[in-house]
């Protein structure tokens, strides 16, 4: 089933300890499709700049991304810069040029109409809500979100929360956003603004999924255990930049890949999602996610069992 | 088979955000033995002042510990005070009295002399290193170690791990070791020191083990997988002091109940100690290791597997 992401799609000059590396393509929705590209189809609504050239976008189409939704419009591309060499796990943000991204209105072609699953990456939740009230008919949404919309658009967000099947968001944020210091409990409290599920991603520990009693159709009442995810632990991780949403990408893409939702193949999702996440930071911006063969995905999902698993 | 371990017999006074406890027993070793007894036979060698009563005693006997090695002497047990007021991750130390604990000299009864398992808790390495030779028949040698030892006291730190078939530290503990910010190359960095294993301990987030070629008999030259355990998602953290000591001791006590050492063994070691890491955490000091019964400790070992299982 195909998957319609609206997020962005950007430029971003990122040091880290292995080097550097000068406006590679990057974006929450870039990331996303890319690591979603190897489970379903995926669509995509961004807006770019005249410096996003037809080689830029054969990165999308090569993996067979429908790009139709990607405005093109005058000015530069929303531009990001950041440095990992104090700390791998939290970027030092640089420099932000919104550019075009400020005066984006998402435009939803005909074509993507009939989308049965919804990703509202990291974006101005009133972007989100507009995209997701166009989308009357998807089947599943989910979405993600950041420190500064939880800190100073909080109502806006709530709105975008109160429509949402799953909500992916990291340690910090989830605690932010419930105004609480213990992840369980924090987890509670997010999922009583809205979401049927709660996906808190830990970095190089993993995710930890949590479920409300309205998480799977048919299980009302029941309340799910949370289930956890394991990283792959990495000798060295190269760019942690768009990890995240590269583990949003694997998750939700294995999910509209399926026919059924049911817990099973949720704790699937979230394996491939630490699978994507994990090939996302072997390399410098999406290089390493532009040159996947599926046998390499199943491997490492293998490897992710055997790490964790007891028998 | 049973176990024999070294380490602090001691006091603590702890404030949490859950509340304060003034002088409850504490130590590496009694929260260890506690943990361990609900596996095998427990041996403890340490020392107190005149301030351990016939009661604090009776804590132990009555989880069939052997206190027999516990000297006695004039003069305060070991004291330390510390707050997470802060930080439920990083306990700030208020005061330590080392009172008795700065002339000890571990005595080994003959009665404890056929223990098969041998644990060093974390005290000077002088003193595990010295414990270690005098049980050359021992099966199994695992330790613990801290911050102090590693930068202080480097050399004496290195004779000890020569002579581990497992360390059990933390993440800060593993990347100070190996002068090394990325664990798994810390990882490697450390075993090359000496131990046959290493089990990383993560907190909220479980814990890593990663193996030497030499990690099991007869497998020579084969490289283990490294193998990550969860920790149980818990609504309230009331203490965390002693945490990673009850993960010691559900690992290395459900490991010497065990004919053989086996990845599969090793792998459900890692479970029990998550498991009675998360119990241990549930209440001040002890308390919570003082009055299990098997059947939840069981209910807990299926709660994680289910936590971290596909299928």
């Amino acid at each position: 089933m195909a998957i319609l992401v609206v997020g962005s799609v950007a430029f971003d000059t990122i040091e880290t300890p292995s080097g550097r590396a000068e406006r590679c393509l990057g974006g929450a929705a870039t990331h996303f499709a890319l690591a979603a590209s190897y489970f379903t189809d995926v669509r995509v609504i961004a807006v770019v700049g005249e410096d996003f050239t037809a080689e830029h976008e054969a990165i999308l189409t090569r993996r067979g991304i429908d790009t139709r939704g990607i405005e093109h419009t005058s000015g530069k591309s929303f531009f990001w810069s950041g440095s990992y060499l104090r700390n791998l796990n939290e970027a030092q943000t640089l420099s932000t040029e919104l550019n075009v991204f400020q005066r984006f209105t998402p435009k939803i072609p005909p074509e993507y109409q009939d989308s049965e699953y919804l990703f509202l990456a990291n974006i101005d939740p009133v972007l989100q809500a507009d995209v997701r009230s166009r989308m009357p008919k998807v089947k599943l949404v989910c979405g993600d979100t950041m420190n500064y919309w939880i800190n100073d658009h909080r109502d806006n967000l709530a709105r975008v929360l109160r429509g949402l099947d799953g909500l992916l968001i990291n340690d910090t944020e989830a605690k932010l956003l419930a105004k609480d210091a213990n992840l369980v409990r924090a987890a509670e409290k997010v999922l009583a603004m809205g979401p049927r599920s709660l996906v808190i991603k830990h970095g190089e520990y993993g995710a930890t999924a949590f479920f409300s009693s309205r998480s799977f159709t048919g299980q009302n009442g029941k309340v799910f255990l949370p289930f956890r995810a394991p990283a792959m632990p990495l000798a060295e991780v190269v760019d942690p930049t768009g990890a995240g949403d590269s583990f949003a990408g694997g998750f939700f893409g294995y999910l509209a890949s399926q026919k059924e939702m049911s817990p099973a193949v949720f704790k699937k999702a979230m394996f491939y999602g630490g699978v994507m996440g994990s090939f996302a930071v072997e390399r410098f911006g999406t290089e390493r996610l532009q040159q996947l063969v599926p046998k390499e995905i199943e491997e490492r999902f293998a490897l992710f069992r055997e790490l964790s698993h007891l028998d």
